[in-house]
């Protein structure tokens, strides 16, 4: 398969939807993104690389880097999680404290805000939260191979003064026992993981192990066994785009997760990772071109993993 | 890969289990069914048949027959139907109408109870239900190869008599616009339907096109095309098991639709289509030892989707 | 008290705002309804009786008949109807059905539609409608001292043919086993009971033993008893404007119950009972103009009930 | 009428139900409080007091200080109050969240708890917490005429420990800008009011110019007009006592607002202001023994405002 050939037509199928879409502004340091930007890798399970626009930039991945987070909870509490967080579509915006009501405290999945504020509150659990973000980098560095890796400070720190509506969700949850860390602590752990910086072929390095069995590129090194890769994509399939999964289960038929910087990272299984970059957002919060060029890419290449 | 030997793997992991889980028992056509029966059915797209247990016996298929009156009506009115009907999970049970309220009579999916009644008041579209019901027999006749297949008319009665959720449902979207039929001729269509009667091996062999890119097994004859068939697994995979599709997602990692009688069908595209049949439900609703055997089967055979 | 000086003050302060609002227009009969239309009727405890404008002339009571019909459910089963329906203001539209999921099929209260259906459920009891509906009209009849009375047969067939929503609340209730006659029956009492056509001058006639210690007008005939008459004006107060009720108490501070065809009756305990008319409804469903003249009347008579 | 006598009576019909319901333990200092207290005051608008019981005992007020808070913000910043807290009946529990979201950040009225945090934010409105509640005391101390009156620190500290969920609350509305002050500094004002320590006696003093036309006892002085004292009563009667005041207006019948402590003030419009406390709270949080003494009460003075 010429993955070369094939990105050039991805990029001719969205080259007349390149700016569509909202750009994030609920922060200064999103807002002031340029919404004409573009890029896409794909890294592949043998090793080999492709690339198209803007694919060596560096974006803030935010909602993204869940699927890392997880990974490392994981690792850390095992199948013990899923007391604290459940693994069901929310049907719900990212955001909403609804579902929290009427579920005691106990997020539908660990890929709306409230899930991933819990298992950011696990990855603490009583350190500080410098010395856990140190824990998140080194994670990020080691999979993607890339020692460049970093957290964007300035958007951090505008996420910490806007985040009300996250700080609502964390002391609700508090209220419920299921945040056991000072919810400042916690959260501090929540806002720098959203504020890390990749660019899309980092990004798709970073995540090539949940396409390859588990194991980094390359090497026989289990980043984690196949069977949790495995568990990983499906959640990535059935919760990562928020209240639009089922939407793009059906268009693209590959796990994803997307960013309200414009990421997507989506996994072929025992085939690639790919990670695609655009800044515009769609009405349910997910990159509008990032979106249809994976639509494009699965349909040229066959990779949907329904058939 | 010796699916013989396969199923009997599974048939031990699961013989501990069986008579798990509780009956439905809201129709006495449902409750009198023998709790110990488990039957599995796996039909390949090459034409193979393998079967363990009471795989031979007809039973209720229930909700599972939500699959083929979507291909049907899909057939009929083409993606206009998503006018009608969202794609989304719902993050509610079954018979829930509160999200119908909050969306204004449009069912997040057609695998819902109210989902299923607008697409049956689609095939409906001014006919009468016997002609409609004839039509829907006819198609499952010819995608399962069988002619012997029936509605079984006991349990379409002992449904008629109870469903005053499914009434409430259909006149609510009755109000909103979206049953454009009698509602009582409407509900006539899904309560028969529901009331399908197929064994395992008539099941996984009518399903069987979904794995086989649209086609019928051993020929050329589409069904549906190659993306339908994508699209309609991907919608089983985030729709096809309730507020649980995400558990069944991440325990077996293949497309599946569940029914109250205990039944599954489950797809492995370009590989197989697989029924399992047991009676007693778990506390979503589907089937508690037919979801252990697919877990079972999905780990034996390395099937799932996910990696 | 110059109540004739009340009432022409009244006037002027409406004057300016006759039309209003919106009229209801989901069934012909009530959409073709003069909104210039503005009456209002006050009946003293002491018998006399005052009115201004269209008072004589009759107009579909709908939602202020609820009143009435509970009056002689509590006749009928007592206080024991209090385990089928509850009394707390909804917090939500007349006619959702929310409420009843999350409160497995007890309506919030005896005033919103799926209360006032448990209400007619009720009194039907095996009965027919038809011989229900003559006690209901008996009633009337005898409460207000008016033998004209009677039910608009063109507005009931009306509501028969577009109630789908009714129709979805009354069949949610059955499947809860709230309901407890056949679902058609029971909608039957309740869409004629809506369409019972009264004047102010009968309406307030009618309401007068709730402002009479629950005696008729003028004489020692007890209709209910005190407790029971206080009890229903507690409820009028606090559910008997939808999900308004909250702010009209706030503004009128008099217990009354609102109809779509813009009626409104008010109880001034110990005083008078009010009706008024006016077809233009407000964003909640109540009559607009109704409302700020029964706001002017309890301004220029001082007989809120709050002080 | 003999009001000492009546209360006699009112003591005869509890006393058998003494100590009944569940005290209040999110707290500790709420919880050590010995449950088998009861007290009950009747200041009329002549000035006459008259008590039974722990009477003269102080208790935490805490939710019935939102009367007050309410009263003063309506002195400050008027009518204009109700752009940002509504005047129905929330039909949930005190604390919920699921209305605001579905409301976009506006409670839906003062007297739940984020109605009462704006509320709070209001007469904060650019000062320092200790301003403001020095302000708040000197009001309690001015209308009670009592300079007594104290807030209690060990309970307003212990709010503040454990108020996570009113934190949720606060942070969710500020991120609807529905909040103008620091988050923190609104919540200190909030938990503080809510830990004012009084007694039967002073409580009924400091209400009852709501039950006097707006003016202090035995005086003309006004603390707010008539209209204004009789709106203030009416939203006592539809929202004072969460998600039961449809109840406590169907049994008690008088404007009323209830605390966790076990408090709850009463007014009966022109004739008197009545204080109850025992600290057992019934299934909605409302005191179990308190509830029923007021239903005697009014029962036995014939006080009900509805007839």
């Amino acid at each position: 398969m010429n993955l070369e050939a094939i990105l050039d037509g991805v990029r001719a199928d969205v080259s007349g939807h390149i700016g569509e879409g909202k750009v994030a502004d609920y922060i200064p340091a999103l807002a002031k993104v340029d919404p004409s930007k573009f890029g896409m890798a794909i890294v592949t399970v043998d090793g080999d690389a492709f690339t198209i626009g803007d694919a060596a930039e560096p974006f803030s991945i935010q909602s993204v880097s869940k699927v890392f987070t997880l990974t490392l909870a994981l690792g850390r509490v095992g199948e013990g999680l899923w007391k604290r967080v459940g693994r069901e579509p929310s049907g719900t915006p990212f955001n909403s404290i609804v579902q929290l009501e009427q579920e005691h405290g106990i997020p539908r999945n660990p890929f709306i805000n409230a899930g991933a504020i819990v298992v950011a509150d696990t990855l603490l659990s009583g350190h500080e939260p410098r010395e856990t973000l140190g824990e998140v980098l080194s994670f990020m560095r080691h999979i993607s191979g890339d020692e460049g890796i970093v957290i964007d400070r300035e958007v951090a720190r505008s996420e910490q003064q806007t985040g009300f509506r996250n700080a609502a969700l964390a002391n609700y949850m508090f209220s419920f026992s299921n945040i056991h860390n000072p919810v400042e602590k916690t959260l501090g752990v929540y806002f720098h993981q959203c504020a890390l910086s990749l660019s899309c072929i980092q990004l798709a390095k970073a995540g090539l192990f949940l396409a390859n069995n588990g194991k980094l590129g390359g090497s026989n090194h289990s980043v984690v066994s196949a069977e949790r890769a495995r568990r990983i994509n499906a959640l990535m399939l059935t919760c990562g785009h928020y209240d639009a999964s089922g939407d793009f289960a059906f268009r693209v038929g590959l796990p994803g997760k997307s960013g309200v910087g414009g990421g997507i990272l989506a996994i072929a299984p025992g085939r690639a990772a790919i990670a695609v970059w655009s800044p515009g957002l769609n009405a349910n919060g997910n990159s509008a071109t990032g979106t249809r060029a994976l639509e494009s890419l699965a349909r040229r290449t066959g990779w949907s993993i329904f058939g």
